[in-house]
Protein backbone atom coordinates (compact mmCIF):
# COMPACT_ATOMS: atom_id res chain seq x y z
CA UNK A 1 0.00 0.00 0.00
CA UNK A 2 0.99 3.82 -0.31
CA UNK A 3 1.29 5.78 3.02
CA UNK A 4 1.82 9.63 2.40
CA UNK A 5 3.25 11.08 5.95
CA UNK A 6 2.97 14.74 6.68
CA UNK A 7 5.45 15.95 9.41
CA UNK A 8 5.26 18.96 11.05
CA UNK A 9 8.29 19.59 13.52
CA UNK A 10 11.40 22.01 12.84
CA UNK A 11 13.93 19.23 14.65
CA UNK A 12 14.59 16.20 13.22
CA UNK A 13 16.87 15.15 16.59
CA UNK A 14 13.39 15.66 18.16
CA UNK A 15 11.45 12.68 20.03
CA UNK A 16 9.19 13.06 17.22
CA UNK A 17 12.00 13.58 14.35
CA UNK A 18 12.81 10.08 16.13
CA UNK A 19 9.37 8.39 15.48
CA UNK A 20 8.83 9.87 12.06
CA UNK A 21 11.61 7.76 10.97
CA UNK A 22 10.81 4.74 12.72
CA UNK A 23 7.35 5.08 11.30
CA UNK A 24 8.99 4.87 7.60
CA UNK A 25 11.26 2.49 8.37
CA UNK A 26 9.04 0.50 10.06
CA UNK A 27 6.01 1.07 6.84
CA UNK A 28 8.76 0.30 4.37
CA UNK A 29 9.92 -3.04 5.78
CA UNK A 30 6.43 -4.12 5.56
CA UNK A 31 6.57 -3.72 2.00
CA UNK A 32 4.50 -0.34 1.69
CA UNK A 33 6.07 2.49 -0.18
CA UNK A 34 6.25 5.43 1.68
CA UNK A 35 6.60 9.83 0.80
CA UNK A 36 7.11 11.76 3.80
CA UNK A 37 6.00 15.89 3.16
CA UNK A 38 8.54 17.02 5.69
CA UNK A 39 7.32 20.40 6.04
CA UNK A 40 9.65 22.41 7.69
CA UNK A 41 12.28 20.66 5.74
CA UNK A 42 10.60 21.79 2.67
CA UNK A 43 10.11 25.30 4.17
CA UNK A 44 6.15 25.21 3.08
CA UNK A 45 4.62 28.22 2.16
CA UNK A 46 2.12 28.83 5.29
CA UNK A 47 0.35 31.67 4.53
CA UNK A 48 -2.45 30.98 1.88
CA UNK A 49 -2.65 34.29 -0.69
CA UNK A 50 -2.79 35.36 -4.32
CA UNK A 51 -0.01 34.10 -5.27
CA UNK A 52 -1.62 30.57 -5.23
CA UNK A 53 -2.82 30.93 -8.37
CA UNK A 54 -0.48 31.80 -10.58
CA UNK A 55 -2.38 33.09 -13.45
CA UNK A 56 -4.49 35.40 -11.34
CA UNK A 57 -5.13 38.97 -13.42
CA UNK A 58 -3.95 41.78 -11.41
CA UNK A 59 -5.69 44.31 -9.58
CA UNK A 60 -8.55 41.98 -8.83
CA UNK A 61 -9.88 41.39 -5.40
CA UNK A 62 -8.37 38.22 -3.62
CA UNK A 63 -10.70 35.62 -2.94
CA UNK A 64 -9.61 33.14 -1.24
CA UNK A 65 -12.28 30.76 -2.24
CA UNK A 66 -12.84 31.75 -6.17
CA UNK A 67 -8.80 31.74 -6.83
CA UNK A 68 -8.84 28.48 -5.37
CA UNK A 69 -11.60 27.09 -7.41
CA UNK A 70 -10.01 29.14 -10.87
CA UNK A 71 -7.27 28.14 -10.33
CA UNK A 72 -7.51 24.26 -9.34
CA UNK A 73 -10.08 23.89 -12.40
CA UNK A 74 -7.56 25.52 -15.01
CA UNK A 75 -4.69 23.78 -13.82
CA UNK A 76 -2.91 27.12 -12.41
CA UNK A 77 -2.15 25.96 -8.97
CA UNK A 78 1.26 26.66 -7.27
CA UNK A 79 3.39 23.77 -8.18
CA UNK A 80 3.92 23.14 -4.44
CA UNK A 81 0.31 22.70 -3.98
CA UNK A 82 0.04 20.52 -7.14
CA UNK A 83 2.51 17.91 -5.33
CA UNK A 84 1.04 17.61 -2.17
CA UNK A 85 -2.55 16.77 -4.51
CA UNK A 86 -0.58 14.36 -6.09
CA UNK A 87 0.74 12.75 -3.52
CA UNK A 88 -2.67 12.66 -1.49
CA UNK A 89 -4.27 11.20 -4.79
CA UNK A 90 -1.28 8.81 -4.73
CA UNK A 91 -1.96 7.43 -1.03
CA UNK A 92 -3.69 4.69 0.35
CA UNK A 93 -3.64 6.08 4.24
CA UNK A 94 -2.54 9.51 5.10
CA UNK A 95 -0.53 10.19 8.35
CA UNK A 96 -0.62 13.46 10.36
CA UNK A 97 2.31 13.73 12.68
CA UNK A 98 2.58 17.18 14.58
CA UNK A 99 3.43 18.06 18.50
CA UNK A 100 -0.61 19.21 19.82
CA UNK A 101 0.77 23.51 19.90
CA UNK A 102 -1.82 25.62 21.91
CA UNK A 103 -4.76 22.49 21.30
CA UNK A 104 -4.04 22.48 17.59
CA UNK A 105 -1.98 21.20 14.64
CA UNK A 106 1.67 23.58 14.08
CA UNK A 107 0.41 26.68 11.89
CA UNK A 108 3.10 25.32 9.02
CA UNK A 109 0.40 21.96 8.91
CA UNK A 110 -2.52 24.36 9.13
CA UNK A 111 -1.41 26.16 5.97
CA UNK A 112 -0.92 22.62 4.24
CA UNK A 113 -4.38 22.01 4.48
CA UNK A 114 -5.50 25.30 3.61
CA UNK A 115 -3.77 25.93 0.73
CA UNK A 116 -3.89 22.15 -0.61
CA UNK A 117 -7.59 21.62 0.31
CA UNK A 118 -8.80 23.41 -2.91
CA UNK A 119 -12.12 23.93 -3.97
CA UNK A 120 -13.07 21.61 -6.48
CA UNK A 121 -10.92 19.19 -4.89
CA UNK A 122 -11.39 18.94 -1.03
CA UNK A 123 -14.59 21.06 -0.58
CA UNK A 124 -16.94 22.58 -3.42
CA UNK A 125 -17.12 18.57 -4.49
CA UNK A 126 -20.18 17.70 -6.29
CA UNK A 127 -23.92 18.77 -6.13
CA UNK A 128 -26.41 20.69 -3.98
CA UNK A 129 -30.20 19.41 -3.64
CA UNK A 130 -32.54 18.73 -0.96
CA UNK A 131 -31.21 14.63 -0.22
CA UNK A 132 -27.73 15.90 -1.00
CA UNK A 133 -25.35 18.70 0.31
CA UNK A 134 -22.05 18.11 -1.81
CA UNK A 135 -20.08 15.46 -0.97
CA UNK A 136 -18.34 15.88 2.09
CA UNK A 137 -18.50 14.60 5.41
CA UNK A 138 -17.75 10.64 4.12
CA UNK A 139 -18.10 11.28 1.15
CA UNK A 140 -15.58 13.47 -1.58
CA UNK A 141 -11.75 12.97 -3.57
CA UNK A 142 -10.36 11.43 -1.03
CA UNK A 143 -13.28 8.55 0.02
CA UNK A 144 -11.83 4.77 0.19
CA UNK A 145 -8.10 6.50 1.66
CA UNK A 146 -7.49 6.00 5.25
CA UNK A 147 -5.87 8.86 7.74
CA UNK A 148 -4.83 8.86 11.13
CA UNK A 149 -3.11 11.25 13.57
CA UNK A 150 0.20 10.83 15.28
CA UNK A 151 0.45 13.90 17.97
CA UNK A 152 2.70 14.21 20.77
CA UNK A 153 2.05 16.61 23.52
CA UNK A 154 3.54 17.73 26.93
CA UNK A 155 1.08 17.41 29.27
CA UNK A 156 -0.34 14.21 30.87
CA UNK A 157 -3.08 12.09 29.89
CA UNK A 158 -5.17 12.65 32.83
CA UNK A 159 -5.16 16.43 31.67
CA UNK A 160 -6.75 15.27 28.44
CA UNK A 161 -9.13 13.07 30.01
CA UNK A 162 -12.72 13.31 30.00
CA UNK A 163 -12.93 15.84 33.20
CA UNK A 164 -9.46 16.78 32.46
CA UNK A 165 -8.79 20.56 33.01
CA UNK A 166 -7.47 20.72 28.87
CA UNK A 167 -10.81 18.94 27.20
CA UNK A 168 -10.89 15.46 26.15
CA UNK A 169 -8.59 14.62 23.67
CA UNK A 170 -11.28 13.39 21.10
CA UNK A 171 -13.03 16.88 21.45
CA UNK A 172 -9.62 18.54 21.18
CA UNK A 173 -9.49 16.72 17.72
CA UNK A 174 -12.78 16.22 16.70
CA UNK A 175 -12.49 19.43 14.46
CA UNK A 176 -9.24 17.91 12.81
CA UNK A 177 -10.78 14.31 12.73
CA UNK A 178 -14.30 15.37 11.93
CA UNK A 179 -13.42 18.81 9.84
CA UNK A 180 -10.66 18.12 8.06
CA UNK A 181 -9.94 14.46 7.46
CA UNK A 182 -13.97 13.25 7.19
CA UNK A 183 -14.69 16.34 5.53
CA UNK A 184 -13.52 15.62 2.24
CA UNK A 185 -13.88 11.66 2.35
CA UNK A 186 -11.39 9.66 4.34
CA UNK A 187 -12.16 6.69 6.99
CA UNK A 188 -10.33 7.93 10.07
CA UNK A 189 -8.49 6.36 12.41
CA UNK A 190 -8.71 6.63 16.07
CA UNK A 191 -5.41 8.55 17.02
CA UNK A 192 -2.08 7.89 18.26
CA UNK A 193 -1.70 10.03 21.02
CA UNK A 194 2.30 10.19 23.43
CA UNK A 195 1.54 12.32 26.76
CA UNK A 196 3.92 13.97 28.67
CA UNK A 197 6.70 13.92 26.38
CA UNK A 198 9.45 15.62 28.33
CA UNK A 199 9.28 11.99 30.65
CA UNK A 200 10.48 9.54 27.43
CA UNK A 201 13.57 8.02 28.31
CA UNK A 202 14.86 5.26 26.48
CA UNK A 203 13.00 2.13 28.27
CA UNK A 204 9.69 4.28 27.36
CA UNK A 205 10.38 4.68 24.15
CA UNK A 206 10.88 1.66 23.64
CA UNK A 207 7.31 1.16 24.31
CA UNK A 208 6.18 3.87 22.33
CA UNK A 209 7.79 2.49 19.19
CA UNK A 210 6.01 -1.03 20.12
CA UNK A 211 2.52 0.44 20.20
CA UNK A 212 2.96 2.91 17.37
CA UNK A 213 4.52 -0.46 14.90
CA UNK A 214 1.13 -2.19 16.57
CA UNK A 215 -0.89 0.32 14.86
CA UNK A 216 1.01 0.67 11.72
CA UNK A 217 0.58 -2.89 11.08
CA UNK A 218 -3.08 -2.78 11.52
CA UNK A 219 -3.35 0.52 9.35
CA UNK A 220 -5.84 -1.39 7.26
CA UNK A 221 -7.56 -3.20 10.13
CA UNK A 222 -8.55 -0.62 12.88
CA UNK A 223 -12.24 0.16 12.55
CA UNK A 224 -12.34 3.64 11.82
CA UNK A 225 -14.31 6.46 13.92
CA UNK A 226 -17.99 6.08 13.28
CA UNK A 227 -19.07 9.42 12.25
CA UNK A 228 -22.18 10.06 10.37
CA UNK A 229 -22.53 10.32 7.07
CA UNK A 230 -23.68 13.78 5.62
CA UNK A 231 -25.65 12.20 2.88
CA UNK A 232 -26.97 8.96 4.63
CA UNK A 233 -30.31 10.26 6.25
CA UNK A 234 -29.45 11.08 9.57
CA UNK A 235 -29.19 14.77 8.64
CA UNK A 236 -32.21 17.57 7.69
CA UNK A 237 -30.55 18.75 4.63
CA UNK A 238 -29.90 21.68 4.17
CA UNK A 239 -30.26 22.66 7.88
CA UNK A 240 -27.78 19.98 8.17
CA UNK A 241 -28.74 19.42 12.13
CA UNK A 242 -29.38 15.67 13.07
CA UNK A 243 -33.20 14.45 12.93
CA UNK A 244 -34.94 14.41 16.00
CA UNK A 245 -35.42 10.99 16.06
CA UNK A 246 -31.29 10.54 16.07
CA UNK A 247 -29.91 10.87 19.21
CA UNK A 248 -32.22 12.10 20.75
CA UNK A 249 -31.65 14.81 22.92
CA UNK A 250 -27.68 14.43 22.40
CA UNK A 251 -25.66 17.59 21.61
CA UNK A 252 -21.68 17.88 21.30
CA UNK A 253 -19.48 16.54 18.86
CA UNK A 254 -19.91 12.71 20.21
CA UNK A 255 -23.92 13.07 19.07
CA UNK A 256 -21.65 12.67 14.98
CA UNK A 257 -20.56 9.47 15.94
CA UNK A 258 -22.89 6.72 15.06
CA UNK A 259 -22.50 4.78 18.53
CA UNK A 260 -24.64 7.72 20.03
CA UNK B 1 -8.57 52.35 26.65
CA UNK B 2 -6.39 50.16 24.43
CA UNK B 3 -7.20 47.83 22.08
CA UNK B 4 -4.94 45.31 20.02
CA UNK B 5 -6.80 44.21 17.07
CA UNK B 6 -5.38 40.93 15.48
CA UNK B 7 -6.38 40.96 12.31
CA UNK B 8 -5.68 37.35 9.64
CA UNK B 9 -7.63 37.97 6.38
CA UNK B 10 -5.21 38.31 2.80
CA UNK B 11 -7.88 40.67 0.81
CA UNK B 12 -7.88 44.65 2.40
CA UNK B 13 -11.01 44.47 -0.04
CA UNK B 14 -12.87 41.88 1.51
CA UNK B 15 -15.90 42.05 4.06
CA UNK B 16 -13.09 41.25 6.56
CA UNK B 17 -11.38 44.10 5.78
CA UNK B 18 -14.47 46.41 6.10
CA UNK B 19 -15.57 44.81 9.16
CA UNK B 20 -11.78 45.63 10.65
CA UNK B 21 -12.12 49.12 9.27
CA UNK B 22 -15.35 50.22 10.76
CA UNK B 23 -14.12 48.48 14.23
CA UNK B 24 -10.92 50.52 14.23
CA UNK B 25 -12.59 53.59 13.69
CA UNK B 26 -15.55 52.88 15.73
CA UNK B 27 -13.27 52.48 18.61
CA UNK B 28 -11.41 55.30 18.07
CA UNK B 29 -14.31 57.78 17.38
CA UNK B 30 -15.24 56.37 21.30
CA UNK B 31 -12.00 57.84 22.40
CA UNK B 32 -9.58 54.15 22.28
CA UNK B 33 -6.38 53.80 20.68
CA UNK B 34 -5.93 51.04 18.45
CA UNK B 35 -3.42 49.07 17.28
CA UNK B 36 -3.48 46.95 14.32
CA UNK B 37 -1.70 43.68 13.48
CA UNK B 38 -2.68 43.30 10.18
CA UNK B 39 -0.61 39.64 9.98
CA UNK B 40 -1.11 39.90 5.84
CA UNK B 41 0.00 43.33 5.71
CA UNK B 42 3.20 42.55 7.83
CA UNK B 43 4.01 39.37 6.19
CA UNK B 44 4.04 37.69 9.24
CA UNK B 45 6.44 34.44 9.66
CA UNK B 46 4.50 31.67 10.46
CA UNK B 47 6.37 28.91 11.08
CA UNK B 48 8.17 28.63 14.55
CA UNK B 49 12.10 27.62 14.07
CA UNK B 50 15.46 28.53 15.31
CA UNK B 51 15.70 31.80 13.62
CA UNK B 52 13.44 32.93 16.46
CA UNK B 53 16.21 33.15 18.93
CA UNK B 54 18.72 35.17 17.64
CA UNK B 55 21.80 34.28 19.88
CA UNK B 56 21.25 30.78 19.88
CA UNK B 57 24.04 28.63 19.40
CA UNK B 58 24.76 26.68 16.21
CA UNK B 59 25.10 23.12 15.87
CA UNK B 60 22.64 22.75 19.33
CA UNK B 61 19.39 20.81 18.87
CA UNK B 62 16.68 23.37 18.93
CA UNK B 63 14.11 22.58 21.17
CA UNK B 64 10.76 25.06 20.34
CA UNK B 65 10.29 25.17 24.49
CA UNK B 66 13.44 25.72 25.64
CA UNK B 67 15.21 27.81 23.04
CA UNK B 68 11.97 30.32 23.59
CA UNK B 69 12.51 29.89 27.17
CA UNK B 70 16.12 30.88 26.78
CA UNK B 71 15.11 34.04 24.03
CA UNK B 72 12.36 35.83 26.33
CA UNK B 73 14.50 35.36 29.90
CA UNK B 74 17.86 36.63 27.75
CA UNK B 75 16.33 39.77 25.55
CA UNK B 76 17.18 38.08 22.29
CA UNK B 77 14.11 37.28 20.68
CA UNK B 78 13.04 37.42 16.96
CA UNK B 79 12.23 41.39 17.05
CA UNK B 80 9.11 40.50 15.66
CA UNK B 81 8.12 38.65 18.67
CA UNK B 82 8.95 41.34 21.15
CA UNK B 83 7.16 43.44 19.29
CA UNK B 84 3.84 42.33 19.62
CA UNK B 85 4.71 41.14 23.10
CA UNK B 86 5.16 45.05 23.79
CA UNK B 87 1.14 45.35 22.27
CA UNK B 88 -0.03 42.32 24.79
CA UNK B 89 1.39 44.46 27.56
CA UNK B 90 -0.29 47.93 26.24
CA UNK B 91 -3.63 46.40 25.58
CA UNK B 92 -6.42 46.39 27.73
CA UNK B 93 -8.26 44.51 25.45
CA UNK B 94 -7.61 42.22 22.74
CA UNK B 95 -9.35 41.27 19.56
CA UNK B 96 -8.74 38.50 17.87
CA UNK B 97 -10.64 38.95 13.93
CA UNK B 98 -10.65 35.59 11.35
CA UNK B 99 -12.25 33.75 9.25
CA UNK B 100 -12.36 30.12 10.07
CA UNK B 101 -11.02 28.16 8.13
CA UNK B 102 -11.39 24.49 8.38
CA UNK B 103 -12.76 24.78 11.43
CA UNK B 104 -10.13 26.94 12.89
CA UNK B 105 -7.96 29.97 13.10
CA UNK B 106 -5.96 30.68 9.30
CA UNK B 107 -2.08 29.56 9.56
CA UNK B 108 -0.80 32.34 9.86
CA UNK B 109 -2.42 33.55 13.36
CA UNK B 110 -2.27 30.27 14.80
CA UNK B 111 1.90 31.29 14.10
CA UNK B 112 1.39 34.36 15.90
CA UNK B 113 -0.25 32.24 18.77
CA UNK B 114 2.34 30.10 18.80
CA UNK B 115 5.65 32.54 18.53
CA UNK B 116 4.86 35.26 20.80
CA UNK B 117 2.82 33.55 23.37
CA UNK B 118 6.94 32.53 24.66
CA UNK B 119 7.56 30.05 27.55
CA UNK B 120 7.73 32.35 30.23
CA UNK B 121 5.46 35.24 28.71
CA UNK B 122 2.04 33.04 28.31
CA UNK B 123 2.93 29.66 29.10
CA UNK B 124 5.64 28.72 31.56
CA UNK B 125 4.47 30.71 34.26
CA UNK B 126 4.40 30.69 38.04
CA UNK B 127 5.28 28.28 40.36
CA UNK B 128 3.96 24.25 40.35
CA UNK B 129 2.91 23.08 43.81
CA UNK B 130 0.17 20.94 44.79
CA UNK B 131 -2.15 24.00 45.17
CA UNK B 132 -1.18 25.48 42.13
CA UNK B 133 -0.24 24.27 39.01
CA UNK B 134 1.45 27.51 37.07
CA UNK B 135 -0.39 30.81 36.46
CA UNK B 136 -2.87 29.57 34.35
CA UNK B 137 -6.24 28.92 33.04
CA UNK B 138 -7.37 32.19 35.33
CA UNK B 139 -4.04 33.75 35.94
CA UNK B 140 -0.94 34.47 34.08
CA UNK B 141 0.98 37.38 32.48
CA UNK B 142 -1.97 38.70 30.78
CA UNK B 143 -4.61 38.12 33.83
CA UNK B 144 -7.15 41.68 33.80
CA UNK B 145 -6.91 42.12 29.91
CA UNK B 146 -10.23 40.78 27.95
CA UNK B 147 -10.34 39.25 24.92
CA UNK B 148 -12.81 38.66 22.45
CA UNK B 149 -13.26 36.48 18.74
CA UNK B 150 -14.33 38.18 15.73
CA UNK B 151 -15.51 35.26 13.39
CA UNK B 152 -17.17 34.86 10.21
CA UNK B 153 -18.05 31.76 8.12
CA UNK B 154 -19.10 31.04 5.17
CA UNK B 155 -21.62 28.14 6.36
CA UNK B 156 -25.15 28.37 7.94
CA UNK B 157 -25.73 29.28 11.71
CA UNK B 158 -27.40 26.05 11.69
CA UNK B 159 -24.77 23.97 10.80
CA UNK B 160 -22.97 25.39 13.89
CA UNK B 161 -25.83 24.88 16.53
CA UNK B 162 -25.82 21.86 18.79
CA UNK B 163 -26.69 19.66 16.76
CA UNK B 164 -25.40 20.99 13.24
CA UNK B 165 -23.04 18.81 11.39
CA UNK B 166 -19.86 21.02 11.79
CA UNK B 167 -20.45 20.74 15.91
CA UNK B 168 -21.77 23.60 17.79
CA UNK B 169 -19.40 26.95 17.40
CA UNK B 170 -19.31 27.33 21.15
CA UNK B 171 -17.27 23.37 20.94
CA UNK B 172 -15.39 24.85 18.09
CA UNK B 173 -13.77 27.81 19.38
CA UNK B 174 -13.48 26.24 22.99
CA UNK B 175 -9.51 25.72 22.34
CA UNK B 176 -8.98 29.49 21.38
CA UNK B 177 -11.12 30.79 24.06
CA UNK B 178 -10.20 28.32 26.87
CA UNK B 179 -6.67 26.95 25.24
CA UNK B 180 -4.88 30.00 23.68
CA UNK B 181 -7.07 33.45 25.86
CA UNK B 182 -8.42 32.21 29.22
CA UNK B 183 -5.12 29.89 29.57
CA UNK B 184 -2.26 33.26 30.27
CA UNK B 185 -5.30 34.93 32.01
CA UNK B 186 -7.46 36.80 29.38
CA UNK B 187 -11.25 37.23 30.28
CA UNK B 188 -12.71 35.75 27.25
CA UNK B 189 -15.83 37.26 26.22
CA UNK B 190 -18.40 35.71 24.13
CA UNK B 191 -17.70 35.76 20.39
CA UNK B 192 -19.12 37.71 17.89
CA UNK B 193 -19.68 35.33 14.68
CA UNK B 194 -21.02 36.14 11.61
CA UNK B 195 -22.70 33.34 9.48
CA UNK B 196 -23.26 32.60 5.87
CA UNK B 197 -21.30 35.35 4.41
CA UNK B 198 -21.53 35.01 0.82
CA UNK B 199 -25.01 36.21 1.69
CA UNK B 200 -24.27 39.47 3.68
CA UNK B 201 -25.40 42.45 0.92
CA UNK B 202 -25.53 46.00 1.62
CA UNK B 203 -28.67 45.74 3.94
CA UNK B 204 -27.28 42.86 5.93
CA UNK B 205 -24.01 44.42 6.32
CA UNK B 206 -25.16 47.94 8.03
CA UNK B 207 -27.10 45.30 10.38
CA UNK B 208 -24.12 43.25 11.28
CA UNK B 209 -22.11 46.67 11.67
CA UNK B 210 -24.76 47.85 14.14
CA UNK B 211 -24.28 44.46 16.15
CA UNK B 212 -20.71 45.04 16.08
CA UNK B 213 -20.95 48.36 17.30
CA UNK B 214 -23.03 47.22 20.09
CA UNK B 215 -20.51 44.52 21.24
CA UNK B 216 -17.32 47.09 21.17
CA UNK B 217 -19.49 49.41 22.99
CA UNK B 218 -20.19 46.70 25.91
CA UNK B 219 -16.25 45.49 26.16
CA UNK B 220 -15.87 46.66 29.11
CA UNK B 221 -19.56 45.92 30.43
CA UNK B 222 -19.77 42.38 28.48
CA UNK B 223 -19.89 39.56 31.14
CA UNK B 224 -16.94 36.55 30.16
CA UNK B 225 -17.52 33.63 29.51
CA UNK B 226 -17.39 31.84 33.32
CA UNK B 227 -14.40 29.18 33.01
CA UNK B 228 -13.63 27.75 35.83
CA UNK B 229 -10.03 28.90 37.27
CA UNK B 230 -7.43 26.18 37.72
CA UNK B 231 -6.18 26.85 40.91
CA UNK B 232 -9.47 28.18 42.93
CA UNK B 233 -9.77 24.69 44.22
CA UNK B 234 -12.47 22.95 41.24
CA UNK B 235 -9.58 20.89 40.09
CA UNK B 236 -7.59 18.23 41.80
CA UNK B 237 -3.56 19.03 41.12
CA UNK B 238 -1.85 17.55 39.69
CA UNK B 239 -3.81 15.28 37.63
CA UNK B 240 -6.31 18.32 36.89
CA UNK B 241 -9.65 16.74 36.93
CA UNK B 242 -12.39 18.46 38.02
CA UNK B 243 -13.13 16.87 41.47
CA UNK B 244 -16.10 14.31 41.89
CA UNK B 245 -18.73 17.16 43.56
CA UNK B 246 -17.76 19.97 41.00
CA UNK B 247 -20.40 19.18 38.02
CA UNK B 248 -20.92 15.48 39.22
CA UNK B 249 -20.65 13.09 35.82
CA UNK B 250 -20.57 15.64 33.72
CA UNK B 251 -18.20 15.46 30.63
CA UNK B 252 -16.94 17.43 27.72
CA UNK B 253 -16.15 21.07 27.20
CA UNK B 254 -19.20 22.82 29.20
CA UNK B 255 -17.77 21.06 32.58
CA UNK B 256 -14.98 23.47 32.58
CA UNK B 257 -17.71 26.54 32.72
CA UNK B 258 -19.03 27.63 36.81
CA UNK B 259 -22.55 27.81 34.78
CA UNK B 260 -22.55 23.89 34.97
Amino acid sequence: MNVLLVYAHPEPGSLNGSLKDFAVRHLEAAGHAVQVSDLYAMQWKAAIDADDNTARQAGVRFDPVLDSQQAYASGTQSPDIAAEQAKLQWADAVILQFPLWWFSMPAILKGWVERVYAYGFAYGVGEHSDQHWGDRYGEGTLAGKRAMLMVTTGGWESHYSPRGINGAIDDILFPIHHGILFYPGFEVLPPFVLYRTGKVDEAAYGKVCQELAGRLDSLWQTEPIPFRKQNAGDYEIPALTLKSEIAPGTVGFAAHMETV
